[in-house]
């Protein structure tokens, strides 16, 4: 069922398990947060509320004291948010316990669907990740902006720089713990049913590829500008490729051997 | 910022907010989690772990007891999981305390990208619905493969006649509460922006319309169908085409009063 990735826990960057992947490990994580158009915020709201919640919030993974480290480098999410909302006010609030706020960081994206012959077996090939950490505001004025540039960036390439610009409020979380899984590659039976000619024979197996599809740019009633400048036409041609690209990829990656029969 | 809809809170179906949508609220937020190729279901582990986690989980809202329901009734959500997984533990374990776990279950689709003047104004249209309640463990035999027929034709439209059928373990969300919010329409911008030709001229607005594309299926190596079945091919085309429809049209949704400048 997919392979697990460990991020490192705490300084130390050696991974322990799953030691063929470890170099790998941050950048698939870093990568499936830092792909993700939106990224599921999990915090418990207060004692007197039995339910942990989930906010929908746009992030990216980078570091501002470190600006030029990779995407496999240890980095901190910086996730968008209006400073007046609830997981900023708690923020700011448990900031004063010294660790800020326990939360979660999670998102997951489907890249095909895995049609086996028993509905037991059916899959999805995906990419998902999560994160642990402590949330904390973001109060440089610096950082604050150096943050907004990297996360409108990471929402269409270059767009910065196309547009006109303020600062807002954000939220950094620093990580204590992270974790990734994804599944690829083809369908997987159990001999019960791959050894059964009436199944095999009736039943269609195979993978439907799934993808992030960007279409045709509508402008707004205010728009001035009549052609659709460059960043943007190639944000999308870039974008589909490669989605499409990794969607159809995904299907042909060999199983592992526990997943062959 | 979107429009929120309640869900009725407690046995009594009166929506007291937003009571001109009362009648599509249930209905609106039931859609997109049924829509939703994986929903984000949150708990907490246990008291020695600070943070609360979330898994990412196949589910689909349904009614056991009163099968012929509508979208817009009232309605459990039923997630598929292994039954020896963490939180089918937590839910077995927390079973005996009368209520069940404390879950929140969350999921967002992206229909657009809202490029405004400048980078605080832009937004993206989208739905997303929370959900709050118990998670119980399904026990009986019947709603169990009940439930995972609901679950695998949510997957692939009516794949579980044309597959070979067993159970497996699932899990009963009892619900509380639940919210959903909806952005659509096109750019709204701060008028000292649009009111600035230099800003205006040089600046394109608009909206990218994004969308969960299917694309060509791919056979396994075992397939000894040769022909895609219809139930297949039907499924794309239709899906692909509502996706696409649903963030095309999301684009000319006038905005409320309160988002046009």
């Amino acid at each position: 069922m997919g392979r697990t990735l460990t991020y490192p826990k705490g300084v130390s960057n050696t991974v322990k398990r799953y030691k063929h992947r470890a170099t790998y490990d941050l950048g698939a994580i870093h990568s499936i947060i830092n792909t993700s158009q939106v990224l599921n915020v999990s915090f418990n709201p207060g004692p007197e509320d039995p339910f942990p919640t989930i906010l929908p919030m746009i992030g990216q993974m980078g570091s501002f004291e470190y600006p030029s480290s990779t995407i496999d480098e240890p980095l901190e999410c910086y996730l968008h948010g209006y400073v007046s909302s609830r997981i900023m006010n708690l923020a700011r609030n448990s900031g004063s316990k010294e660790q800020g706020l326990p939360i979660c960081i999670a998102t997951s994206r489907v890249d095909g669907i895995v049609l086996s012959l028993t509905p037991n077996s059916h899959n999805y090939n995906y990419r998902s990740a999560t994160l642990h950490g402590y949330a904390k505001l973001v109060t440089s004025e610096e950082e604050k902006l150096w943050a907004m540039k990297l996360i409108t960036n990471s929402v269409v390439a270059d767009r910065w720089d196309h547009s006109r610009v303020p600062p807002t409020g954000q939220k950094c979380l620093e990580i204590v713990a992270g974790s990734g899984k994804i599944r690829d590659g083809g369908v997987s039976d159990e001999r019960k049913d791959t050894e059964n000619g009436g199944v095999t024979k009736r039943i269609w197996t195979g993978v439907i590829p799934v993808w992030e599809k960007f279409g045709e740019p509508v402008p707004s009633d205010g728009n001035l500008v009549t052609e659709i400048p460059e960043h943007i036409t190639s944000f999308i041609a870039d974008r589909n490729a490669q989605n499409q690209a990794y969607a159809e990829r995904a299907v042909h990656i060999a199983l592992p051997p526990e997943e062959q029969h």
